[in-house]
């Protein structure tokens, strides 16, 4: 067992070289850049927390590969015990950060190319199992992190990606050589690429269909490989750090929220050892469905469930610190939170309780995919719920706050310190402490949590088709009851 | 093991000869009144089901008691399996009959007493639970059905019992004798009590206080016992089932919905060896959280998602009858139904899979009480939307339609199949019952459905006051992050 | 100025003999037919209310035909201030009887007509308008009332009406005459029609095509024509009232809720006088929207605005009587119902306010389009919402309480009164009473009252298709602040 | 008629120097700080409508005190039109500047104390009137503007002004002296407090009581009186604008959204003239209720269905962007943005159109308060539901998007115009023009738009008091249908 110190995992990083953009300028060092470093830090707690006695029970694995105890960070769940541990860790990394930890995207990706890859196999006669295998096997022993660019850049949503006027709106291979694959394209909304050791690609989020071959890819390449350009995002919460006189006036100081960069891949090299899928369209389906069933009840029904708990107990905190705590309207509101994060929790419990080993023999595990699409649906609709019936407990200050510099600017501090005191045993340091906690929540990037993993009419959608032969069932019932005879 | 058929219930019913009422008239023969038939069918159903070798599984269970082979539905669950299968059970006879199967409570009766008669045996050094125990085997012995009479009349609500103008408003002993209690009252929205074998009468629905002894009461008697007056429920749909010219012509012709009575106690006598609670006030709380963690889980939560399948089963059914399944705003509803399924049926669960022992040793198991709360609120919620929903697919003859009279009838039963026809495939008949069907769900006792098992208000405080201290930790962990210090 | 009395429109129906079918069997004296007075009640009702003093600011108007005075129930709005004055009668109405009027639709079809009629020959050079006013006027001299047949069979949903495999399944003409037309088909979901003089047939609800022109009719034709034949809806409602040994016990003793039938028209003769369109499908699209305007403005947001201050108005009522009207739930609970009102009426309100006259010069007034949508809308979301929070207020006996009988019945009545009492200044006969109408409301025919008019997606896409040029303009402005040039 | 242009009002603010701070520094110059401008701009924009001949209609009235054309802005409602046209006034602004004009609080002030000054002369014999309408003459003759501070510290919510540990958690008379008042506190939540020329103060959002004199104040001082500071919000909107190289890279560059300060008062001397309440606990309540039927019209219900039309108008554009608009799921969610949108502007139109003189005598006139209450809550509901809808619309990259200075950085704007685009024929500049400009509606301040101007239990409590008549007329209604006698 060598797994990587938070310490280690930052001066690996460091060692890269990406080549990285934000607010239109060049990132010269990505471990010290403010909009950065929070990532980094977030991705070294995870690494903290493997290390951490607390967490033994479900920070570590025993890899199937080689028996050897590796961080469940880059484990293939074997078993519904596997499963649940997955969910416990997600939970406690987001009520510890408040965000994401930018490591659940590649520990779905190792998963589920585990599966696809040995589906694949047994059904083509394809080595590409052994390559991932051998690729899995470098990812435990080194204790590394990966992220897994995904979404495309799409175009016109109406066409397919040969429709499109530039066939690069989804990446393809536009080359394929003796040693490897040359590829082209972007990815759009990924997290936290730049702090990872390597990218797992994923065939797009639409099932490709004959004559798609060349956008039916998947492969491994490190951050850093030549070809690759990483344009962050920015918006008012970046602006806001970057320009922060020091950290503690953010809503979270440490980890702040969720930093995504698209990914561009300007005829970037693939060697044939590092890729894992070419031109097999009829496989991207299920990719997508293995990808499904993991992702919801893992970053919906789960990291989620952990933000929720932050948001209530922020929203609790605030309420007593206006002294309004027992009026009959907050314990409402306390109370209607609480059901959408039990909801919300049940749902993911029961996927991970029903999940099953992926059909095709693989000893993969997978949770329910109808209970993880219910968790998913459930965090969709109540999580910007939690978000506004904390910004009402708040009350306009939760806007209105000026910054916290001025507790040290000797002309307005004691005006500060006097007038946005709540209950008289609060000092209000804390009351704007928490007030600016639940502004990153309740008045700022309650959406992003909601929106930058997959649309909502996409679980819709996904639940629909899920539900086929549940509706048969369903309905041949009523037609037993009413005496339907047919 | 001796299980009765379900004819053998059905004798066993008929000789008892409890004085009935309904629509101002006694009821002569239990058995064979029209709207007391279909309680009796229901019942017979589960004697039917746990013969069935389909149902083996959760169908039958072994007595801790007598170690023998015993229906399941006066089993006392002793794991998280035995939760796991009687919520299974539940789930399958609401699918089959459509509504309430009347033995849940007895047998939540069995459970909370097996568990609260213990508790009381060792903190008070009573003899409770021997009594209890000799009870619950003549009910597995004897292969009996019980219901739990425990709603009070109340009369003003914002009073406690001692404070009303009648102190008979609350169930209470009127006299102490030798051999026994006398106890007057009511007990009201009680389902279907003349078709049981037993009355477990359970303590109020609200904890009581020190000088309130001669309330809490906790006692068994047979359905028939002198001094005892059913008063049962009259509304439209009973109306509607006593008016009948054939079953057929009924939504749900066999089983109907929901018969309740008002259950009247006029003096009764109840022997020592039946009473298991009388002035324990301190104990009737445990009583409420065992119920209550075990009702929302079962009643709410399952029986349910059973009653949901077929809502949109039926749903569903309507839609390709009408030509408009594949329309999306059709889509879109059936799967706002399928959602809020899968979340009902995940909360149930979740509280199933984190059951426990109940602290006191007694070795009987019971819900989580958070899960179990949430999984009632989701169908609170829930049920009158999916049955809204459901009106809305069927369109305005859910409401509208004609009798099926109509469809024997020479003068207007070519009208009636030429003009209700829906696609040109599906018989006028078929539409018509699958309509009726419907209208049982859509334009009538959904209310009842969701509002007979207590107002929203009780789980919702019930949820707020299971949440102090998870509160207490979701307070914690915002203050660490936000910075917090105090 | 002649208007009828009530008893001289009671005697008026009377004599018309109409072929009605209820519950399988003809019905032989319609006005004394259980289920068919309280229509018949419910009309009488508008003929007392328009000779009332109270009401006679918006009772009466004065005929732009003939400058007399007459029944505004016969008017056709020629003013803002008529459209205003039609709105309010439809709530006081709704607040007196708690039910369909019975004549809203009549009244839509007269305005319809007077400006459709007035635009075919306008642009064809028919002389509809003539034919029309004739009728207009000899049904605002008399005195009579009428209903508006409109919604046709349909059969299979995604066809159209001459794909079915039956042409019969919307209304068409089978034959041409020198002196009149001959029909068939059938008009479903009518509302009252017996219990009306004149029958004024709309074309289908959805706008016709070229090729379809025997569809393309409006005529109007007395109660009880030869070939007509009525059959009635028939459900628990009704099965309730045919049962009743007194009008007393039911939720509303004199008027009910909705009496609908499905009139059939087995090749019935029509006089081209009273024909008003024969072919002319272009202008079907015109008949809808004038249409959807007025009645869902009126039916929607100003006849369910009554219903609502019934249901809250019982609500706050039943919370006295239970003692919990000062709880905070209770509270909230009765507010939100407020604003679900409130709402609603400001959406009529405001559809009058911006109503404008026919833009092609007939000087028919009709109110604004998009304003009744929302009122529509709101309705459909609303009330459902509202019954259900009354439900909530008014507890399980809503749904479990016995028959009023019972209060006379010696046996059962002391125990009746003694325990379905609420606060103990309140008789338990007016809780009786004031549950058995909720109960009308909470668990019954709820849904009725808000499909009976048509599903919720005619009017999401009714609103959609009104907001095409709203859109633009919203976009422009969009653009315009965002600063994107295009 | 002496209307200030809008480079008038620019100078006449630049020479006032009122000690501002933001983000913990003090603003040198009001006019140029990049934070400070955007409110300027918003209030010149007010100066410039009241010139445009396109808005003449409404931009201008005519004083009821000198009988000269005057702008709106500063004008008494005199009757519905003059409710009518500032409606439409602030539904226009709010369409062209996105935010905050920062002046209707100002007119609300002058309208309410014209109102509540002559109350309290009549009864009391004081002279407030005449000092009052001689400002309000020199905010006409001045075309000046005023906002109107109001929102105390409030310290613990539980408790009264003189409860609190400190006394000037409300604001207060520390002292009265022959030429005036002295007065200490803080007003919280102040929208652009430094743009305007004079601060018109209201007292306290709670009713005053006896013994509570001190805190009932009403009084005028113009912007930069001696002993105010003010203290701006900063947060991460602020804190982006600060920060920008260009304001083209914003949301919304030229106005922003929502600025406010602390407005601190130290000891701040008023002369008597300016005084228009000081004592009068009883007269405060009415002040209330005034604001509270103008003000929840006025922003509420008006300002923001502009803001929707903005927001609506974006969501639409950038489906079309994407090449999603015609899909059913999104016609569906714009159709529901378009009911939330129609059905608050009825609310506010109602309001009007149902408003009256102020029962007083004293000439000015009020909207209905019940549908301006009934606006504020579909906006509090509605608002937050049309943003998350827009960003689901807007798909992830409203959460993602790169900074636009990428478009100029030679590195990355390749890339970003490349994979950044949507359907061929739009220009990637144009599209993420409008997803920066939605960025700002549901990726941001949303919540403040909804949270700035009271809690929703204000308006909820509002409601459920103002109804205290309407629910026992409403309970009559129930009472004599059902046949309740009482």
């Amino acid at each position: 067992m060598t797994l990587k110190t938070p310490q280690q995992y930052v001066d690996s990083i460091e060692k890269l070289k990406p080549k990285v953009f934000i607010a239109g300028e060049r990132v010269e060092n990505i471990v010290e850049h403010p909009n950065i470093k929070p990532v980094i830090n977030a991705v070294a707690k995870t690494y903290e927390m493997a290390l951490d006695p607390r967490y033994e029970d479900f920070g570590m694995a025993t890899s199937h590969l080689t028996g050897e105890k590796i961080s469940r960070w880059s484990h293939v769940p074997q078993s519904i015990d596997d499963l649940g541990k997955r969910r416990q860790m997600n939970v406690v990394m987001a009520q510890k950060i408040g965000g994401c930890n930018y490591r659940c995207a590649g520990t779905e990706a190792l998963q589920v190319l585990a599966a696809s890859t040995y589906d694949m196999d047994q059904k083509l006669g394809t080595e590409y199992s052994k390559r991932f295998n051998s690729f899995l096997r470098y990812m435990q022993e080194n204790d590394l992190t990966a992220d897994m660019p995904q979404t495309d850049a799409k175009g016109d949503r109406t066409k397919r990606p040969l429709e499109q006027e530039d066939p690069d709106l989804y990446l393809h291979v536009v080359e394929k050589r003796s040693d490897g694959i040359v590829v082209r394209g972007a990815k759009l909304h990924q997290v936290g690429p730049m702090a990872c050791h390597e990218h797992i690609v994923a065939p797009p989020l639409i099932p490709l269909r004959k004559g798609e071959e060349d956008y039916a890819l998947s492969f491994a390449i490190p951050n850093g490989t030549e070809g690759l350009t990483y344009i962050c995002q920015y918006g008012p919460i970046e602006a806001e750090r970057k320009a922060a006189e020091s950290i503690g006036e953010l809503g979270i100081p440490e980890y702040g929220s969720l930093l995504t960069a698209m990914l561009v891949f300007d005829d970037v090299f693939v060697p044939w050892e590092r890729v894992f899928m070419c031109g097999e369209v009829e496989f991207t389906l299920g990719i997508l469905n293995r990808l499904g069933s993991m992702h919801n009840m893992l970053c919906r029904g789960s990291c989620k469930v952990g933000l929720m708990d932050l948001v209530i107990g922020a929203a609790q905190t605030i309420a007593e610190y206006n002294g309004i705590s027992r009026a009959a309207h907050v314990i409402d509101k306390v109370t209607e939170m609480l059901r959408v994060r039990e909801t919300t929790e049940a749902c993911a419990q029961a996927a991970v309780q029903n999940g099953k080993e992926d059909p095709i023999g693989s000893g993969v595990y997978f949770p329910d995919l109808m209970f993880s699409l219910a968790a998913s649906l459930n965090t969709h609709y109540g999580f910007s719920q939690v978000a506004l019936l904390a910004a009402d407990l708040a009350g306009g200050a939760v806007v209105t706050m000026p910054s916290e510099r001025e507790l040290q600017n000797p002309e307005t501090s004691q005006y500060v310190k006097k007038y946005l005191k709540g209950v008289a045993s609060v000092p209000t340091e804390n009351r704007m402490r928490m007030l600016k906690f639940l502004q990153h929540w309740a008045a700022g990037p309650q959406v992003a949590a909601v929106y930058d993993e997959g649309s909502l009419q996409v679980s819709l959608n996904a639940m629909r088709a899920s539900a086929v032969a549940a509706l048969e069932e369903k309905k041949k019932l009523a037609k037993e009851l009413a005496g339907v005879k047919e």
